[in-house]
């Protein structure tokens, strides 16, 4: 039923077998699943999709499980893509548009690749799972590791919201709080995976939750009407959306369902306090520098290196597109905007792409009557705590 | 496009036109909004739906608006109705269903309501919003009256968890935090009506919050494939949702789209600390009681006096179903275990309904091999802080 033919290395090219588990490839860098597209598109018409169901699953001839019926479902993806008529409007551009990544089960777009990866990595024969987070995909993959019956354990920071610490608990992890960063959390969990035998779901450090998360691009496709945006701005913390979407448009071009002449510009947005992608993006760099003492109230964007650096690089190149830093005032003031005129409560991950999109407009980055896409990867329930105290929206 | 015919009293059968604003009739109970569905029947198909978009706008012959146009949408209602297969297993009953209603926007079934009520009301004029809530009914009232650019007005007891307060005001509503009870609130809000002009969007006081509802009623039809489950649990504080269901079933039953045989039996879950509605079906009144000093961790729960109480007890009786407090601890604990076996974070009030399930099993009020549905109505993110501090999941 899938398609799935191998696993390659995203730096050297070097082929694996795909039917075992794997982490990292040899070379310490990604592996990327590839598919046998010339027989997907032999049997496989855009029109079939009507009777799919109404989560990622409906994609399954490019996603990798063996037998679906392993496949764990809670209806993920298949998120609305917003008009954003009131906000546009305001702002004096019709074209822009919200895909709501906050309506998603476990409130962000990380039950995606959970749902992919957790479901794969149990056909492989994982018998328990850990991931180091500093927020939304300790809660994806508690909530698959659930219905997938296998244990989990998750290593947060201390001070992440309680909202992302009550998520695991009360989805029967084992949530381990760490005092120190992200990267500590890393070595804890490294360690567990070690002399437990855990399987590491760390992003893009297993070959699926890349694949979950590229269903954002054949969704906005779908949703579009097989044509793309000119413009897709999206929040990067550990950037497995943008290189997910960038890898969905190659092998819809591929199968001959999307046109390749003119792909969307891909814009990274992050953090001022936490930018290692603008800067390397910047200085022309293949590779980026990790960043030291990173600082933003975005727990998603708080990722000082990202193991797939190059890859989110190359397709901000290959798209023509930019990265842009935001300040965390402007991310949080942008996100009441989205809030008081779309009715859509957004993380703050979520405001730095409007904030970012207001950057490009002033820059004249971004033309009149350009389709712009912002990507609002997750709700802001979880951090109701910035909005509670005061009025300012 | 709307079938829609008239309004009529639910406790005297008066009729009253419906191209206009209404809150409650002139008997001081509710409005039913009432269709030719004699007309829908002949005009509409079940397979029709399979085009339709997967929001419970799906569902508009059966719904009051005049002008689609103007049906305010952020992706709300068609949410998953979920086997829950391992918690099945554990609890030896197969089959075992939860509709899983906190991926909607605003993360809870109080979406389904305000996207009608708020889009109807708009299109008959109203200017601004305003209602008491104890919760997840001001977040959605916040989300579609930011859409619908209309001002909000929201009234709160300055005890609800923050996350209910933050994510209106980040919505854009106005937030008044009142050192009482939800009846103070009410009574608050009442005047603002009065004085301002707001229209008053409490639930039940106006026919539209129902119709949403009852798409719920619709979707567990074509999500069973046309049939029906033999119980429905459904957790009750103002009960919109279970007399809409109900309102629902009879509705497809004229529409020849169910059998009428056979309809679920209806159980109403309250909290040990707030239920009047129980208290009211074991006397076998026609009318509920006030409950006194009503106390439960449960916002959705704490209704003391529900205006359609006996449109509650009529569809337990007319069901043949029944009605189940349970206490704060059994409802936390459920929530664990739905957690924990199934990925769902569910809220107190989801849990709730399967710590009566536990009860209806341990009694024989439910027999082995029925189809029973749990309501999740909302997600449990708003109330993390109750699984953050200990362990106990």
């Amino acid at each position: 039923m899938s398609y799935l033919t191998h696993l390659e290395c995203a730096l050297t090219g070097e082929t694996f077998p795909s039917e075992q588990l794997w982490n990292l490839a040899p070379s310490g860098k990604p592996l990327l699943a590839r598919y046998d597209l010339k027989k997907v598109a032999a049997v496989w018409n855009r029109q079939d999709l009507a009777e799919r169901p109404h989560t990622l699953w409906r994609y399954r001839e490019v996603l990798p499980m063996r037998d679906f019926d392993n496949a764990l479902s809670l209806g993920e993806g298949f998120t609305p893509l917003l008009p954003a008529r009131r906000l546009g409007k305001a702002l004096g551009f019709e074209t822009l548009f919200i895909k709501d990544e906050g309506v998603n089960p476990t409130t962000s777009f990380k039950a995606r690749g959970m749902a992919v990866a957790v479901s794969r990595a149990r056909e492989l024969g994982a018998t328990a799972l850990s991931a180091p987070s500093a927020g939304n995909a300790a809660g994806a993959m508690s909530a698959y590791a659930a219905i997938a019956g296998l244990p989990a354990f998750v290593f947060m920071p201390r001070d992440v919201p309680i909202a992302f610490i009550g998520e695991c608990r009360a989805l029967g992890a084992s949530v381990t709080l760490v005092d120190g960063l992200i990267t500590d959390c890393g070595r804890l969990a490294a360690e567990g995976v070690r002399t437990h035998n855990r399987f590491d779901l760390s992003t893009l450090k297993e070959p699926y939750r890349l694949e979950g998360k590229k269903t954002m691009g054949y969704e906005l496709a779908e949703q579009m009407d097989w044509t793309l945006p000119d413009v897709i701005i999206y929040p990067t913390g550990g950037g497995t959306g943008l290189i997910g979407m960038w890898k969905a448009f190659a092998e819809m071009v591929e199968l001959g369902w999307v046109s390749g002449g003119k792909l969307p510009r891909m814009v990274c947005v992050q953090a001022e306090g936490c930018a290692p992608m603008v800067r390397a993006f910047e200085k022309g760099d293949r590779f980026a520098e990790p960043w030291q003492n990173g600082k933003t109230a975005a727990d998603g964007l708080r990722v000082p290196a990202a193991v797939g650096d190059f890859l989110i690089l190359r397709a901000l190149r290959e798209s023509n597109g930019t990265a842009v830093a935001v300040s965390d005032g402007a991310m949080i003031s942008a996100a009441g905007e989205i809030g008081r005129s779309e009715g859509i409560f957004p993380s703050p991950e979520g405001g730095a792409t409007l904030a970012a999109f207001h950057d490009l407009r002033r820059s004249g980055w971004i033309k009149d009557g350009e389709r712009v896409v912002l990507f609002n990867t997750g709700s802001g329930h979880k951090y109701a705590h910035l909005w509670a105290e005061d009025s300012r929206a």
